[in-house]
Parts: C-alpha cells; structure tokens; sequence
C-alpha cells in the first residue's frame, strides 16, 4: 500500500474561482489516494502581499470572467451566481470577517474538517448564489447552521472569531501560502517525495492528475464514473 | 453530414502560452469537425487596448509561470524553454516585426495555411526554444527557410512586411480581437450558431470540447488515440 499524497488547498470563499477548486478537490479525495488538507486564508492578505491586482479591475478581463463563470458552473456542477453588485461585494464588502469565521470553525473542530468544509460551501452559497451578506454576525451564524453546526457550537465559534488567536491562525495560513509563491486563489500545493508542487487556479487539475499519477475525469467525477 | 464549425485562434508568437494553444487546435483541426482560421495578431495592441497588464510583472506570477510553462511543456509535447532574458525578449525586443512577418506570409498564401502554420511555429521555436532574435529581417528569413518557404517567396515577404498594407491587416487582426473582448491571447473564438463563444488562455480546451459537443482527449490527442 502506497501512503496517501497529502494535498492542500488555500481558499477563501471571496473567490468563485477557489469555490470551483474547492469542490473539485472535495470530490477527488474520495477518488484519488490522496490527504487533503483544507487551508482557508485570506486573498485580500495575498493581494496585498504578492503585489497583486485583482483580474477583474480590467473591464474585458471582467466581461469574461463573468462569461466564462457561467460556463464553467453548468459544467463543474457548482451554483454559482453573479452577486448583483459584485464589486462591493468582492472589494468592499471583503471576506475577512468570513475567513476569520471559518478559521475559528476550523480550530474547534476536532477529527476531521466535515464542519469547515460544509460552513466554506455555505458562505460561498451565501456569497455566490443567494447575494447575500457575509460580514454580519448573524450572516455567518445563519451559514453555519445551514451547515449543521449546532446553537452552541455557532455561539463559541463567534464569541471566537475576532479573538487574537484566530487572527494569528489566518494571517499565519496567508503567510503559508505567500511562502508558497502565491498571488492568487485557489492555490492548491501537492506534496509528492517531500517536495511542494504548486498549482493556482482552477483549471490546472488534468496537469496535476498527471503530475501526481492520478486520473483526471474531469471535474465531475462521479457523474463521469457513472457514465464509464 | 453536419457543416463544419469555424474556430478561430488569436495568437502572438511572443506568448508562450499561445504556442500551447496554437499547438493544441493545430492537432485537434484533425480530429474535431472544425475549421481552424489562424489569426496571427499583436499582442501588445491587445494589452495596450484592453488596459491590461503583462501577468509576468507581478514575482510570484512570474515565477509560478516559469514553472507552469516547464510542466505544461511536457505534458502538451511542446519544446518551451525560457529565454536567456525573458523580459528582453519579450517586452523590449517583443514582436511587432515578427507578426507583421507573418501577416504578410498570410497575405500571400494561397489556398491553404501550411505557410502561415509553419512560420508561426519556427518564430515561437526561435524565441521560445532555441534563445534567437525574432526582430531582424535574417531572423524573419531563417524562420520562413526552415519552415519550407522558397527563396522567391521569403523575398516577396520580405518586401512586403513593413508595407501600410501589411500593418493595416495586422492592425485589424488585433482590433477584430479586441471586438471580440480579448485582453490577452491566446484567444479562441468558437462560431456556435452564428454566436461567438470566446476562450482565453490554453486551459480551457476541455471546456470548449464540452461547448461544442466534441470529446478532448487530452493535448496530443494523437497519442491519446493511439493509446484506446
């Protein structure tokens, strides 16, 4: 038996693009022999650190993004919806309250990530599909019950979110990731024989199947399984 | 019998990533029910229309890019190997006279574009494998003698390149790009019913197979097939 390859992906749920990655490699850790780390952080702090410029301030660039999202949700199998004003919220809004969140979800949750996996989604849902808010409180509270979390686990994750450890906890994962070379998200860092091959974007998955000896069925994989 | 979907590829042949692309639907003219229209354009018009910036300036993009480009390299079977000085070669040397070459081969060529193909790709080989100038007329002629071009024929080409004739055409190339929303290349526009679907970049070939109901078999779909 060959040791599981341990993969980690860096999101944050301000980015269509990281929510496409994110779901794809949620779906492949159950078809690829692979560990995967879930690692939210913060793209603001990567912007800011890498010198960076979101690709949307360009307007064809943004005509396209907007275009090309909507392609790519029907064919990954993932609800993503254009906010009504996305520049607010993207760049006004942000989603630093929202990481912190899922960072103080993630430091609560013992043997396993299912909760911050599923309050990720929720947010993204939230932020992606509904245009809804998701800096208040009761924003974040309202997305981590829809992911299962209960009243008092909601409760010690908010009275957690703003404290100083948690502040620590994702500035340190932003810091991981701009040790990685990122300058963008999602950014996803397989380790194979003890060394990080990094991979940004969401289209990089049939590169990576082929670098790490896995399979790429597209990003699917059980529709694709389904149909063989 | 189905008429043949028209596909147009924007391309420049100081971008590495249009070499892929170029490369990628030079392969698939054979195996899709398309017909492939190369569109040999400026890339700098396009930045400088678009408002867009080289993705290269940012470090950590340029970076990941130079390994993306290794690893994409072999997986596409395409000999990119980076320049001595990649910033010289592509943002002070650049390609203007390179692409007005080219236009003008294409000028010239009749029925067919077995020219137009071959000149691209011993351009791209120069800069992108082999370290070599793109911007002298000896250049331009090395490139047409090893793509198969008589002697009579580069001559012509070389008269005809810095013509206003030749200039227009390719100022028009790019301006027929920009219509289209470009704002880098290599640009892919699908004609679906009499409607444009535009891709950027070489990573979304999967995408495009699935919006013009034809099957991708990976970049060299050649030996994919081989291998069935």
């Amino acid at each position: 038996m060959t040791s599981k390859k341990v993969i980690e992906v860096f999101y944050d749920v301000v980015s269509p693009y990281s929510w496409l990655g994110f779901e794809v490699m949620c779906r492949y850790r159950h078809v690829w022999n692979i560990e995967l780390k879930l690692r939210p952080a913060f793209l603001g702090g990567i912007m800011q650190g890498a010198g960076n410029k979101p690709p949307g301030l360009v307007p064809n660039k943004f005509m396209y993004m907007m275009k090309d999202l909507t392609r790519l949700s029907e064919y990954f199998g993932v609800p993503l919806q254009k906010p009504s004003d996305p520049f607010e919220a993207m760049f006004q809004k942000g989603s630093l309250s929202a990481m912190r969140f899922v960072t103080a979800v993630q430091e609560r949750e013992k043997g396993g990530d299912k909760q911050v996996e599923q309050v990720s989604r929720e947010l993204w849902r939230r932020i992606w599909t509904e245009d809804k808010d998701i800096t208040e409180p009761a924003s974040l509270a309202e997305a981590a019950m829809k992911a299962g979390l209960s009243d008092s686990d909601i409760e010690e994750a908010l009275k957690l979110y703003t404290s100083k450890e948690i502040k620590d906890k994702l500035k340190n994962a932003t810091q991981d990731a701009l040790n990685h070379g990122a300058f963008g998200f999602p950014m996803v860092v397989c380790h194979l024989n003890g060394k990080p091959e990094m991979f940004f974007g969401s289209d990089r998955f049939e590169l990576m199947a082929h670098c790490i000896g896995e399979k790429w069925l597209g990003p699917q994989p059980n529709k694709s399984a389904a149909k063989l």
